[in-house]
């Protein structure tokens, strides 16, 4: 209940149309589905991966460096990247642990004997969706821990897709079916009410010392 | 019946592989829907959009160059360019002249008041899909022209895809939903023939040669 009562409070200083917005985009919100991209170290593609994660509604993305590079770090942190949780992770196998231990299934997202093709992959349960690199494709750790396989049909000559594009793809299927499905895809209200305070925050220049004032009131 | 003959002849400087690829591809390729990219002047972003109509069966792209540049002259002819007949046409109203004489609606893929959203899209006469850059969209001749609008419904604080993406997801989404109608979306057999044809012929190092050869015959 504190929590709500900073909401309220906080929401003061920000627009209407602001609140609104954030009220109907988490709305659309799901941790349901998620993705994680394994050694995905181009900026440009991590980035509009996070993107397509905010447009179709994706709340939360992993991200797996194996290697150990640090320039995704110093410069994801923009534009879409800003509403959707990203979690780091050193290797693979913490990943899938901890993506297991929330229930999630492991889907790899590449061309294997076992694939579904996307227009007949079943939304049944909470999926992560792997992405590895045009170049490598996913490790082969995820391949053998992968509880499902999914792959995008093509038709002509051209035998890969662009990592953006693929999870682009992907996420907007899924994203439609799940919506259509019974399932309890939104977030739950505590998590809505929790994201609406961290999001109002963030869009509060000073905040510190509006929290604090709050505080000593 | 001389083509049938010439291709006979010619197909057997390569290999059977490819011989049933050409066969194979061509059993998925349409001309029942295809892509107008208006003023994307970005070599990647072109490229990117003539790959996706390759993976996805689309067999002819038509570029609109307004303005006069030239950059993309020179480089377009890369990768899956060669399996993709490209078009081209020095503005806007030449290229719906063209389309609307072929039998193409005129789609305007961008948000709007009459916007069709994806999932929603009927597909049900041959249509050209139209796309502009992100930055400055379709031009107004497009959107005054057009037959229909359709949009990819966005849920999150993002407003714009990239085209690359955009057209991918509409064309992923479009054929797929095509192959499943009972419409004749297929080449004719006749216009089979000819790519077969030309493709082999592609496929040949020393075609010229070997032309030469057999009409000497």
């Amino acid at each position: 209940m504190e929590e709500n009562e900073l909401l309220v409070y906080l929401e003061e200083f920000i627009s209407i149309e602001r609140r609104e917005r954030f009220i109907s985009i988490l709305e659309n919100r799901t941790k349901f589905i998620t993705v994680a991209l394994e050694d995905v170290f181009q900026l440009h593609n991590a980035s509009a991966v996070i993107r397509s994660c905010d447009i179709f509604g994706v709340q939360e993305a992993h991200i797996i460096e194996n290697r150990n590079r640090n320039e995704l770090d110093k410069n994801i942190s923009m534009g879409a990247q800003q509403w959707v949780d990203v979690h780091r992770y050193k290797d693979t196998t913490s990943c899938i642990k901890t993506l297991r231990k929330k229930g999630y299934k492991i889907i790899a997202t590449t061309p294997h004997d076992d694939s579904v093709i996307l227009p007949d992959f079943p939304i049944e349960e909470k999926v992560a969706l792997f992405f590895g690199t045009e170049r490598d494709g996913l490790s082969a750790e995820v391949l053998k821990e992968a509880d499902g396989f999914l792959k995008i049909p093509m038709k002509g000559f051209t035998e890969s897709l662009n990592i953006s594009v693929a999870a682009a793809i992907i996420l907007q299927h899924v994203s439609e079916k799940l919506t259509k499905t019974n399932l309890l895809w939104q977030l739950t209200e505590t998590e809505k009410l929790e994201k609406r305070l961290e999001w109002t925050k963030k869009s509060i220049k000073s905040i510190d010392m509006i929290l604090e004032r709050y505080l000593n009131e």
